[in-house]
């Protein structure tokens, strides 16, 4: 079953993945989401202390919660709430990290929407504290994602208030970002693109 | 009306503070729990730019969301999680912060059953990517507050298991701890330890 948010798009519940090496044998990247394949990753960095990265929890105002005897307290009424920073942030090699995923289904840009303007806000005072801020961005149908550094996500970010443009074509995302190879363990190895770009 | 977790502990909902200038003129600190007190001084920081701090969200497990017409999302089952990390994380001048926070109403020793062993990795984790990690303790009827290196916590914690302890005592955290002044703007300012201690 499917849960959306206000805004139509699919929630996806955060599971802690404790067997990601048995479950990686049963089944290939085919149908996989963009947040399971860096979950994934993620857990594959923190095994292998690499890095510590996690998802931030999906942001609920809860409103009524029930108490039922000898069971856990079972939440009756709550809401989602838009988050007002990036969903995933973290730690490598003593530098602060700080991302948001993004998909489309588009083959030939990738549309301004999918962001607002709370975490363009929040990825800009992360640059300014010299924190590694970016995106990754795929695009679902070609199967093909990109590691995009949040200074050139804003320059496309403020270009649509002056001309309108309200995407950044995919020949943008190819010049200023880095495409990430799909791999198996990790999937999506990002960091080794950080080890490039930022050190 | 209050929520509790599972494990008892009372549930504080996480507000967006949108004007905590006019708010503070009305109110003095009495009253204030702990994570009130941290969450203005985040947003004070946020606002001057000192720093990028954010408390993660309560982590849920939705069960069923109903979908009414012409309006929002309404999560109608749900339970608490038990959280893998600390509540606060961020980024100081190019530094990884990460720190949780604690109250205890005793006088004379600090309980280590605040903590638990999925947080304590998760810090000793982060000492090893070499984050910037501690813990902000409220001796809450003394209205005492410490900052204590997450280093220090991880002894105590193993000490527990040598000698059987479970607790670490108030001289303990004065002595490897900083004190921190309760102030009005912002409230605890504990950047000013980070400045002393770290840079």
């Amino acid at each position: 079953m499917e849960f959306r948010y206000p805004n139509g798009k699919i929630y996806k519940p955060q599971e802690v993945i404790k067997t990601p090496y048995l479950k990686k044998k049963t089944y290939s990247n085919r149908g996989m989401t963009l947040e399971e394949d860096l979950n994934e990753t993620n857990v594959y960095y923190l095994e292998q202390k690499i890095a510590v990265i996690h998802k931030k929890p999906t942001p609920v105002q809860i409103v009524s919660v029930d108490y039922p005897k000898r069971s856990a307290a079972v939440i009756k009424e709550a809401y989602f709430k838009q988050a007002s920073t990036t969903d995933y942030n973290g730690i490598y090699r003593g530098r602060y990290i700080d991302f948001e995923a993004k998909e489309t289904r588009n083959k030939t840009s990738f549309p301004l929407q999918n962001f607002h303007q709370h975490q363009i806000n929040h990825m800009n005072a992360i640059l300014q504290q010299d924190g590694i801020c970016f995106v990754i961005l795929r695009f679902t149908t070609l199967d093909e994602i990109y590691f995009l550094d949040a200074k050139h996500l804003l320059t496309f970010w403020n270009r649509q208030f002056a001309d309108g443009r309200k995407s950044i074509t995919k020949l943008e995302i190819e010049t200023y970002g880095h495409q990430l190879a799909i791999g198996y363990h990790p999937r999506i190895d990002y960091i080794k693109v950080i080890d490039q770009v930022y050190f």
